[in-house]
């Protein structure tokens, strides 16, 4: 599997891979009728370098990573990742967040934060731990999961 | 002192409080040569509501109310409040939060998140506490202090 930048070409394929994690609303606090171009705004947005896994010339996951605050902030960095459903439990998830502890490193930042990790999430936040993030605040009740109701999400944290 | 929805001639007023915290950069994660631009886009963009602190027809202080996330994470909201530095320990933060606190509820808001409380600004940590507000989490080095060097910010959240 080879991660690499992105190129607009592969929009089509990314979109196909946001579009039913953005619906299902379980695990990213965006709204569900997102648009296409909305969506593309947010994760190709000019304050990111976005990232795709390929393999076989097929696009199995994506990831961006951006400062995660400006001025005194700027030295933290923050990452979003998404998997194609049809490829989970094969490790894409962590190759890519390894790959971008990497790329972070690279760029010079000194950490790396998750801002809002669902809880329920568990398998994230499992993978997360084991890649060396800590959990380092807890937001209560501040997720409407769709069928969890209110739960907690949490904020996660890793030096570099 | 009257608390009001902003009006477009208030900028002038509004940037000459915000101009010297940003300068400053010892508070707020912002670029410390942010343009008034971009200052005017982000304290009164699209997402917020922006309200002015007024006293004998002197604006004294202001502050933002926004959603802090969307989907999932859209029943919290988030505030920005900067004071005059002409007027500081006479109270208008407080007033300020009060206020947004009963406008946070009267928009149907359930919590109120601060996302990056810089520690070393201990009289707003114990305002917002003072306020109901509890740590909920805490970002080990995560603001550049420019007399400090890195310190924590600290996550602040209350249930409304």
């Amino acid at each position: 599997m080879l991660i690499r930048p992105v190129r607009p070409q592969d929009w089509s394929s990314i979109w196909a891979i946001l579009e039913p994690t953005i619906v299902a609303g379980e695990t990213y606090a965006l709204d569900a009728d997102l648009s296409e171009d909305a969506a593309r705004a947010y994760w190709l947005g000019a304050d990111k370098e976005t990232f795709v896994a390929e393999e076989d010339a097929s696009i199995l996951g994506t990831y961006y990573l951006r400062a995660n605050q400006a001025g005194g902030g700027r030295h933290v960095c923050n990452c979003g990742y998404m998997t194609s459903a049809s490829a989970t439990g094969r490790g894409i998830a962590r190759q890519m967040c390894l790959h971008s502890l990497d790329h972070a490193r690279k760029r010079g930042y000194r950490a790396m934060q998750f801002n809002f990790v669902v809880s329920t999430n568990e398998r994230a936040v499992r993978l997360w731990q084991s890649l060396g993030f800590d959990i380092v605040g807890r937001l209560p009740l501040a997720f409407q999961h769709p069928t969890h109701g209110y739960v907690d999400a949490l904020v996660m944290f890793q030096s570099l």
